[in-house]
């Protein structure tokens, strides 16, 4: 790592799951869990089935029907809880705690055999759920946001995902970890308390082969990297900037799917957060944040959305099959499309993968430049 | 056309768009539409951006925003309105109507140049949003819906798509003709009035395009045909199998990504509606009632939900670039996830495209067994 990056105090919950906690300043001092809970082993398995006709895989968890679904502020899981009896973190105080999921779709729990996925699927291929799912509490406040967080707290959550990313992508049977938050009842939060999740696939996702492939064959036609050149794109026409600093840029991409749609890059091409300097991180966090403030700025009320970050293995040598090309970048979406209307992915979008939106992207430059600060 | 199908009484709408009356037994009489609407010449046109990341592209349409939205009862645009003056329909009434949509995301209204987009698309690479967005109103009773639909209904319905396929297929300039309806407030659905739409794209969408492909790939690998090789074996297992007739079968897949999502085959390898027999159009139209009846069912409520066909040309020499692999069948499936949930497609789906689902395919299949006549 080009910079120091805080590591864990670890606990373990009393159903043997890990708890984190990260701080700035002085070290959280963990609680005992003493909830009564039955062991994580007796989890229901989760499974990944083969899709014949889209060539993926599907993760089957059905557990996570019986998941916690907007408890009483009172039993919220993600608050403090001195007692260790009624929340998921046993501590009197934290800055920022992660958590294995409750109700994981994937699992390195149960590994038996093993955690590879069939070369060659056939019909009814079905391989174990093995992967992890943990939760990132930003903040002990529940009534705040990652917007809302400071400059430093932003800051640290970017180095517990760095930490995260990699200690997640050092274990075998990991080949992809996603950091993302999705904010907003309307998008289908069920837990009000300010998190976000982050997962370790045990394949590379669709969406990131997608990506991959299409930068290989720009630096085969091309003859570049096809991220650089879409953010010096971007830079040279100036329309869609929503801001530029000394290392990060953000903006509304050209063909945007989704409202409010911005991508966040770091301008050094790196390939994960582990790689970027202090001043970079810094930087990159405090642009992450001035986008946040400008979506609940957009219609004076807190934007549902969902932020992506896509990171890749930084290898440069061509041993991680393509992610050489990959660029770490944040990409920030919302489903309301105007004040009072929210997005739906129908027929056209959830049937056949083919968008339609309602906005100009360069309307949307302009509308979160207006009010970003 | 394996059989005949009826063929519309068309007429134009106040600002030129074009609306078709199909029936049964005696053709509907067309009013006059007396409404002061604006030329559609002056629609803001629509676009098409190549998204680079993906290598797809995004159809741009900002008058969308306008779109009307839960209009109440008395102004229901898609009532027969005898008098000309409030809806979409000037009739005294219809069996089913079909209009050019009024907020369209496509259109061929506006040719200019051509409608080829471009092959090698570069940096802000835009084309003309060319196509054809239809609404198909299924019943002129407002309370309706596909589910209640006679036999006879239902079967004019798959007709009138067939006649609908074969016009726009045979128009040059559009690729992929799409024939689907969302059904439900929680999809997102802007206007109660029981109707469905058809996309005619200029060009194969993303998700077509990908089935194709793993066809064309199970065809260089295994031999046969991927989706008769997928019907036979859910016809094997069977414990997906959720009805099956003469010439029809329905099973939820193996690999379902959404709740209470089912495939309906015809048996017989087709390329799309308009090559059914009489007796299989009319099997067909009756497993697809069966299966919708079977969703109201589930939770004893009206389950929200997307049924999507698909269809591909008929050209069986290779002459249409691997279609000869398509093969007809619609696919359904809900957003409910239980009585009283809700899914989202949130940070796993809609940033990586890997879903996650709660709900084991075959308690589907057996819960649908259950309530379906």
């Amino acid at each position: 790592m080009n910079r120091t990056v805080p590591q864990p105090v670890r606990a373990n919950l009393a159903d043997g799951r890990e708890i984190l906690f990260f701080s700035s300043g002085v070290p959280t001092v963990p609680g005992v869990d003493y909830r009564d809970l039955p062991h994580r082993a007796a989890d229901s398995p989760t499974r990944l089935r083969f899709d014949r006709q889209i060539g993926d895989w599907v993760i089957v968890a059905p557990a996570r029907q019986q998941r916690t679904y907007h408890p009483p502020r009172e039993m919220c899981p993600l608050c403090p809880d001195p007692d260790g009896r009624s929340s998921e973190i046993p501590a009197a105080d934290y800055e920022v705690a992660v958590i294995e999921n409750r109700f994981p779709a994937l699992s390195t729990a149960r590994v038996g055999s093993g955690f590879g996925l069939p070369q060659v699927p056939g019909f009814e291929t079905e391989a174990m759920g093995y992967g992890r799912c943990e939760v990132v509490c930003f903040t002990s406040d529940h009534d705040g946001s990652f917007g809302a967080l400071t400059p430093t707290r932003a800051r640290l959550v970017l180095d517990v995902w760095a930490q995260r990313t990699a200690d997640l992508l050092a274990r075998d049977g990991i080949a992809e970890v996603y950091c993302f938050e999705n904010r907003g009842e309307e998008i289908g939060v069920t837990l009000a308390h300010p998190h976000g999740q982050i997962y370790g696939y045990p394949r590379r996702t669709r969406r990131t082969a997608t990506m991959l492939a299409r930068a290989a064959e720009h630096r085969n036609s091309k003859g570049g990297s096809l991220f650089e050149d879409i953010v010096a794109h971007e830079l040279r026409s100036g329309e869609r900037i929503v801001a530029r600093t000394e290392h990060a840029t953000a903006f509304v991409p050209f063909a945007a799917r989704w409202p409010a749609e911005v991508h966040v890059y770091p301008n050094r091409h790196v390939h994960n957060l582990t790689e970027l300097t202090d001043r970079e991180a810094d930087d990159l966090a405090s642009v992450y944040l001035r986008v946040l403030r400008g979506y609940d700025a957009l219609y004076g009320s807190p934007l549902p959305y969902i932020a992506s970050w896509h990171q890749y293995r930084s290898g440069t040598d061509g041993s991680v099959d393509g992610e050489q090309e990959g660029y770490l970048h944040a990409e920030l979406f919302s489903i309301r499309r105007s004040a009072d209307k929210l997005k739906y992915l129908a027929g056209s979008e959830s049937g056949r993968d083919a968008f339609v939106t309602d906005q100009l992207p360069e309307d949307v430059a302009r509308d979160l430049r207006a009010v970003m600060a």
